[in-house]
């Protein structure tokens, strides 16, 4: 069954089916906060939805991270790094890219197991 | 099983496997059209593949969007919203990439249930 | 059960799960070497991990290919083309993406079934 959390008319933030949960581009709430800020708000959000579909963060599998600015890497790696759960990293993937707001820092996307 | 739809040499345009199915990234027919032209031959590709691989778009878990020029992001989602099930909106992410040929404006990716 | 593969401090390389395993962005060991070559070690990469996660190339589903000049993309196909499982192409995208270091030409990310 799939299951879509945080429906919105033109996405959800996040959908469910068959074991796994994908997470749609979480963007910081405050699109004036700096770097580690926004990584913090994005990284909570995709645990607040993972919670919401019944899993967490030890159960990550992919996570695609886009910056608008690549220079951003090692202080978003920062806060990245001490947010995961140690035993658990996902899959990750990292590259450059403009994001649809040009105050926005970051955006993230993942698949997890339910 | 796998099953591989439009297979050429280089890339099948969908394959699913296990419930899902994935969607090859999509552009349009005609690279000479405007963006909304491309954002609904794209989607209309998309629509295609999903039939060929016996799901529809109210199936859509995931979607990525790639545009060479953020700046069309509002007119890409006016025909974006028009089309999706407003029931059913898939986990979506939506960055500027360039893309394999300079007269694309948008290319698209998707993950679907069966 | 989530199987993780050159698990590291920051992420995995590979993870599996029901029946999939997703690829985490690979990218050449050699940065100083041209595209063909950053090409053929990330599908070795690739093909390598595929291998530890109890599968092969046959069995890919989808790739996303990021490289940081789209004035790559041929030069790239050419190594991929021959590379790949022709009665078994994957799902493929590839846009324009600066990576986090200047030296990469190209990274690469995969799903694949078990």
């Amino acid at each position: 069954m799939i299951k879509r959390y945080e429906k919105g008319t033109r996405m959800s933030q996040a959908v469910s089916y068959g074991g796994l949960v994908y997470i749609a581009g979480q963007v910081a709430n405050d699109r004036k906060a700096g770097l580690e800020g926004q990584v913090s708000d994005v990284l909570a959000k995709i645990e607040a939805l993972l919670t919401e579909a019944g899993t967490d963060k030890s159960k990550l599998l992919a996570v695609n991270i886009f910056l608008p600015n690549i220079l951003d890497f090692e202080a978003m790696n920062k806060v990245y790094d001490a947010w995961l759960d140690p035993e658990n990293p996902a899959a990750r993937a990292c590259v450059e890219a403009r994001l649809a707001d040009p105050d926005l820092r970051v955006e993230m996307t993942a698949v997890a197991a339910l």
